[in-house]
């Protein structure tokens, strides 16, 4: 069923043969419709949207006049698995089964089937266009019956809450947002523990969290598409039985730990306001993606010039992908990981399989990992195309995204956790916290100063003993010093800096290293302590 | 023979059953004798000194008294070739037979053998001290006869300089120190070329060029020692035979590069006092190691234990080492290499063969290679275990050595090269330098300012289109930018600062970055330029 019935100017300009109504059809605007909950600025967006004369405001139409109209239980019956799925949006009613081949979120899109489109335009907040409106408008089939409407809007308990099934979070994580959830650990937790416990392991979702039952977590699927277009299909259950399962250790850091200080130092950023929480470690086991890819057919030894990139996506639609030699290396330790800390995964890590990419940002370890594809492109989603990138200081406008490349080794990080009197006088302090470089160096050095950065010692090496179960360092080293605070002033400044085997070391400040979206806010870390207070963290 | 006739207290002491006559009685002093020829602090040298008592000064003893007198001409038959080598230290004659299997430096002694070995000390001067003067004591055999003297030293017509056959320099290299030649490339040749013209390529050698003619060099050998015990020998010719060749573009850089800089901004630093010029790229060609190695009967897919670290010898008697993992990773390009830009490697550049580590520190790519051992240890020299580490910037006595890597990846660096009016009023400049990355990153954004950093914009990538001839970015990316001064100031500083594809960026300061050896002096690069002038260099 298509709209029909009307004859309007606005309806004419989209009723062309152009509809979309086909993968080719869609592939245009891609880059418009599937992107990050986060907002985008207005400029970036418009830059990249097709020049097709001016965009027709949806109110300025009247799509809905002589339609019918529908009970919202009728609509109901529209939902994902019928033949003819509908999505409610504002007051009106719309069929968008031939949409869904050339939507660039592919069939994500069939979540909101049955009811209203708009909780998950709140989280792919790149629909709220003019532009995306008007596709919608040419599925238009009805309106919702008046008796279901208040106030001119679908009464909303009957409207599902994508999230309502997402997991309860330990109280102890420092929520960001909700829906989605976006927590970091907070410092005592950081401080406390070598491997985070999964309870505070800090969580970093795009979306709701899929829901598998415990009994259909070994029936869950992972295709695999190789370049020559073989498609093997494993089950955790196959995956398990089949391939050799390894552990690894290894920190998993969000791009933009820290980004609240680069807003406070530096300027306005476009992202989750995170402290410096958005990391943590944990031990990590499963079957590594090189021998799975090998027995799917991927010839190891004499790769075909078009695998350049192993592309993943998730349950919920998030995608993201990592160069093929990262994927392959023998000493890359790249997992598809089932447990966390000798716990099967929880369901906010991934349950019941992730990728684990040690050294590499988060970003790129996708969760609920249920299609794997070596390509010769990297993922299209703008998770892998725009979010995850640093422009310069003064590149703020007018962006040629493709001038850089995607984040995915992490350069070198530390932070303050936890500050502490020592002794009774409050002169004698104790200053903790991690340090972290990404492609598997190894912390050298972590330099503390308490006067900040006139002066500087190095702190000791917590962690120094902790065994790396994995080919390389892909652990952090917390670290702890202990000193008296300078005579002069009355409240003190702890920086931290490290430098790792590489001898690669953090800018001094976020206003070098300032980029519009506030990734990789890796300058010194800077606490401001009061001695009169027992004790400082990061984040209190 | 032996010192004899004298039973003064301090030929007591060293005439102990202790002589040193085996590598044995010799690993004890093994740090202390053998390293680089720059001058090391008196602290650091004193706390390596192994405790045997009051140092005796050799001038206080007599241990010439009655000995037998030489002329310089006998002296020359007691050359490196004879049964019985002698040298000369001041105005005695000394028989180091049984010392050469105990000598640190290995068999490197000889070159001095039938002549002084003073020469040598000031390329070794870790060996000027009371410590190794006391070995040395108890080789003595007799004095040299008066008439060869002047003013109580032999006649310097008839030393040897160890330098004598040492190449001749294209003018155009900035000269460091002359014995040995340490020379950078001027920021005109840095800017001018992608590939560094093999005559301007910067020199870093530790001392005298080894002399092997033309027709002599395919049958150089070099000795692969496994840790099974296992030797094998190739000649260039068998490598280049057996093997098949490949060809890589990489930058080789000094560690000390802009060692100066750190020096002028920060404090003193121990070491050659380089500009931005001890960096240069080329392309080589050779065979993998990692080739060699399994042919050598290495078994590279079940590695022993004790396989941790390849150790490089060349034919000067300079060692260093690097993990085991860079030596075989399929992917580093690490070669035993002939070439130089397409002609054999120059006489200073390591003729006949030399290792290339690309991503690795100049240092790690030994020159002249003879030997090769597949060991459980780094490099027993003092290149490997002192000289290229970076302590912190209050880390400046009593060492632990042991506490940090030796440098092998080299940290992100830029620098300017030239600047240049490109208006008649002078308003309008073109600045160019290059940006490297170890570790096979790639430059991803050059960032300049030409107003001291108070704001930025980016340079052009030169040599973005380039092609590297290796498995990764082993090159690096010259830069270009134009732009206005700023009309405030009279004299603008340029400042560079770069970013890698791990987002690894440059500190900001040499102060936070300070280290005693002046080790990777990677900060900001900040020219000051004079608009009144037609163009400035860095080096100028």
């Amino acid at each position: 069923m298509t709209a029909q019935g009307t004859d309007s100017p606005e309806h004419c300009l989209t009723h062309t043969p152009s509809r979309p109504s086909s993968a080719g059809a869609g592939a245009g605007v891609l880059t418009v419709l599937f992107s990050v909950f986060q907002p985008v600025s207005h400029e970036t967006l418009e830059a990249d949207v097709e020049d097709e004369g001016p965009a027709q405001a949806a109110d300025s139409s009247n799509p809905g006049d002589g339609l019918p109209q529908y009970r919202l239980s009728e609509i109901k019956n529209h939902g994902p698995k019928s033949s003819r799925p509908w999505v409610i949006f504002e007051d009106k009613v719309y069929d968008i089964t031939d949409w869904i081949p050339a939507h660039p979120g592919g069939e994500v899109i069939l979540r909101a089937a049955g009811g209203s489109i708009e909780p998950y335009w709140d989280i792919f907040a790149i629909h709220k266009t003019p532009y995306v409106r008007e596709i919608l408008q040419q599925f238009v089939v009805g309106k919702i019956h008046p008796d279901d409407l208040e106030d001119g809007r679908p009464r909303m308990n009957d409207i599902e809450d994508p999230f309502v099934s997402d997991p309860t979070r330990d109280p102890r994580l420092r929520q960001i947002t909700a829906k989605p959830c976006n927590a970091e650990t907070a410092g005592e937790d950081l401080a406390e523990a070598f491997l985070t416990p999964n309870e505070v392991f800090y969580v970093r979702n795009h979306m709701w969290v899929p829901v598998i039952e415990d009994t259909a977590a070994d029936a869950h699927g992972i295709t695999i598409e190789l370049p020559d277009g073989d498609v093997k299909t494993y089950t955790v259950h196959d995956l398990k039985a089949k391939f050799k399962q390894y552990s690894v250790t290894a920190v998993l850091q969000c791009s933009g730990n820290r980004r609240r200080d680069m807003t406070e130092h530096a300027n306005k950023t476009n992202g989750l306001q995170w402290g410096p929480g958005a990391i943590s470690c944990a031990k990590w086991e499963g079957v590594r993606l090189r021998d799975v890819l090998k027995d799917a057919g991927l010839p190891l030894d004499d790769l075909p010039e078009d695998a350049q990139h192993v592309q993943f996506s998730g349950l919920e639609a998030y995608g993201a992908s990592i160069p093929i030699h990262s994927a392959l290396d023998p000493r890359g330790d790249v997992l598809l990981a089932f447990k966390m800390n000798d716990l099967p995964l929880p369901r906010d890590h991934g349950f019941p399989v992730r990728v684990i990419v040690p050294g590499t940002v988060a970003a790129r370890c996708v969760k609920w990992v249920s299609k794997i594809v070596v390509s010769d492109e990297e993922s299209d989603t703008s998770w892998q195309r725009r979010d995850y990138k640093c422009f310069g200081p003064n590149e703020t406008r007018d962006l040629d995204w493709d001038k850089y490349k995607s984040i995915q080794e992490m350069p070198i990080t530390s932070a303050i956790t936890r500050a502490r009197k020592k002794s009774a006088d409050g002169n004698h302090v104790e200053v903790e916290g991690y340090a972290y470089s990404g492609g598997g160096h190894e912390i050298q050095r972590v330099d503390v100063s308490l006067d900040g950065g006139k002066t500087w010692d190095q702190a000791s090496l917590v962690d120094d003993s902790e065994q790396d179960s994995g080919s390389k360092a892909w652990s952090w080293k917390r670290w702890r010093y202990e000193g008296a605070l300078p005579t002069t002033t009355e409240a003190a400044a702890f920086v931290v800096k490290a430098t790792d085997d590489a001898y690669n070391t953090q800018p001094q400040c976020y206003k070098s290293i300032y980029n519009l979206r506030g990734n990789l806010a890796t300058a010194w870390h800077r606490v401001e302590f009061d001695p009169r207070k027992e004790k400082g963290c990061a984040d209190s």
